[in-house]
């Protein structure tokens, strides 16, 4: 039971798989650049989708929810530029307007049209600017790099860079290989709770709903909910997937073909997620944060993304210092008990606490070693045989100018 | 049952109340300035400690736990510039060398003297600089306002200012006016959960050290657990109180009498507490977040804290942006049920949110109010009668270079 084919296809998506085509166009929503995409696929695709948390909620957010319940949707319409959150009732009629729209130019049903939007919270959606951009987006829709590209520029708000991924994958247990698309967002208010802030996921494989969603749930813990820039839970976290069944690929039960799907989609997302990281708000590293040695994945988890979180701790990175006291300070106030005298951490290979002391090591190649931008913390509680891990970025001076010129 | 006298003492602190001398010294743990402060007690006094809750604790918490529980203590030494945590066995000797060299110079028990260090962790105590630092600070043990600085000083890390209190008060349920003092330091990993990072207060008044012990973990609530500055909690938390019994103010049992002293003593921990979140690192303004409306003086705590430690609403603040979307984003992640389309939000007077959406409001006056130094913001839940205030500061870049710069 394992993948035997894992072929990415540079540059390439969402429309990846088969079944689906997708636009990128300008409205005017952001400063400058695309900010509006459709998704669409060429059947009824199965859909699953994870939702934020947060108990303030975008009109997208319970909107969308309530479509992925159906099991089955046609078409996605995300904005960039404006969340439409906190907009009471008419936010909630802005956000079925724009369903409406695209649901009339595609002629399918309004209710297989999801949304999603993300930007500023608070401020009505220009709904002009939206009419005239479904419009266009539905005149341009295709398949193909340049479409994915379009399509990825058009969710992106602070993000430096675009954050896509397009896969062929194959098992011995599967009929036929599977392919996957994905495209997602960063940059702040990014510390997603059973959803990312945007992620669009396609795959041509033939599955039901139910399935799909399981797949999609037990993917997104080590991936999307491992990431962390700042603590902040949007109000408009998003993760939805979409199966075409226009590939020859087909699994419609649990088991070891399913579970290498599950295998297949959790290392799409892991690679997304971990680009989310890195082009966090005025990040200048990568950072991935290992605990091992836990008595449960969860209470590992939870270490690692308190350490994520600790301004004290990024801004050291940011530093490239070697801090390992502020590791243990904010392992130590993530409410899981663990004995401070057995743990052990390691800056890359640099074993810099033993027993929860201090151990000599070469300073200045851990210092070396951190001003790199993929850098690698681990801490072994020596309790237990559990690990997991989380993805983040480093505190700097960007990271404050970016959100202190952010004006409403 | 109230307060009829609060009369503050400029510029005086913890030997304020009958019964103590102190001193603050240079023995040379920091680059510059005092960093070895002594406080005694002429009597032995009755104390009352709350610390730290993080896993991981300096060897002075685990100590000063223990003779804090005895009830009684004749004496404080305090170093800033080294934790002392984090230093395993040999860190557990040092501390314990440190309170015998104190209680030998000032002929007491070793188990009366308390312990308590800040700074960097993972270091080794310099002992040779604290024995001579101890010698001189015996020779210079005094009463008075000059005093009181020098030991205020000798506390600081990256603190900019000291924060000291001295007070008599007064109530009609007292047999005669009772005086406190009260130092306290910021200005980073500042989340204290149970104890702020070091806080001395002292107090004249004769009471039994259990209900000295309940006044303190009450006054403690409110105001150094109500104060945050980048959410992370020290590994060397503390606020001790000693009561000497030496003025002419006794109080042996509940009642009326001692709900007054639990008043002032809140009164003047939401004093110090409050400077230290002026004080907080790279801090250009104080803020005050009030939630009111919530079912429980909890829910309310924790929304407050969450939207508090928020490092979106903390740059935005620095920004002076009456970014309200942050704020229901921060509060609505923190874990707490509530209606977010009942939530009214204020920036000082101005209301820019309410029933959970954008209202009009002078953008140009609320900017100007942020610019000010003092910024009061009020989440209402429209749910219950419960309140809660929490204090902290905005996040500049002055917060990263000094985190990024400070290096082991």
């Amino acid at each position: 039971m394992a993948l035997t084919v894992w072929k990415e296809q540079e540059g390439a998506g969402i429309t990846f798989p088969e079944g689906f085509v997708a636009a990128g166009v300008r409205c005017g929503l952001k400063t400058e650049g695309n900010d509006l995409a459709v998704l669409v696929s060429d059947s009824a695709a199965a859909v699953a989708g994870v939702f934020t948390t947060n108990r303030v909620q975008a009109a997208c957010v319970q909107y969308s929810r309530r479509v992925a319940r159906s099991g089955t949707a046609r078409a996605v319409v995300v904005n960039a530029g404006n969340a439409n959150a906190c907009n009471g009732e008419q936010g909630d009629r802005d956000n079925r307007t724009m369903a409406e729209w695209l649901s009339r130019q595609l002629h399918v049903a309004p209710d297989q049209v999801l949304t999603a939007s993300t930007g500023i919270i608070g401020h009505l959606l220009p709904m002009e600017k939206l009419e005239a951009g479904i419009t266009s987006a539905v005149a341009a829709l295709d398949r193909g790099v340049e479409t994915d590209q379009a399509a990825v520029q058009a969710i992106m708000t602070t993000d430096t860079r675009p954050k896509l991924r397009a896969v062929q994958a194959d098992s011995d247990q599967w009929v036929a290989p599977i392919r996957f698309g994905g495209m997602c967002k960063g940059a702040g208010m990014i510390a997603p709770n059973m959803a990312t802030m945007l992620a669009f996921l396609t795959t041509d494989v033939r599955m039901p709903a139910p399935l799909l969603q399981e797949a999609l749930s037990r993917a997104v813990a080590p991936s999307f909910n491992s990431v962390t820039v700042d603590g902040d839970t949007s109000t408009n976290d998003m993760c939805l997937l979409l199966a075409s069944g226009m590939g020859e690929g087909e699994i419609s039960r649990p088991g070891a073909a399913f579970e290498d799907f599950v295998e297949a989609l959790t290392r799409l997302c892991i690679a997304l997620a971990k680009e989310i990281a890195r082009d966090g708000e005025g990040a200048t590293k990568r950072v991935e944060i290992v605990v091992q040695g836990a008595a449960t994945w969860e209470s590992a988890h939870r270490i690692a993304k308190t350490i994520g979180e600790s301004p004290l701790v990024k801004t050291a990175l940011f530093g490239n210092d070697p801090n390992w006291g502020r590791l243990l300070m904010a392992a130590g106030r993530a409410g899981v008990p663990f004995d401070a005298n057995k743990v052990e951490v390691r800056i890359g290979e640099h074993v810099v606490c033993s027993e929860g002391s201090s151990v000599p090591f070469d300073r200045d190649a851990a210092h070396g070693y951190l001003t790199g931008d993929e850098i690698r913390l681990l801490l072994d509680l020596n309790m237990g045989e559990e690990a997991a891990t989380v993805w983040t970025c480093d505190m700097s001076y960007d990271y404050v100018r970016i959100n202190a010129e952010y004006h409403t």
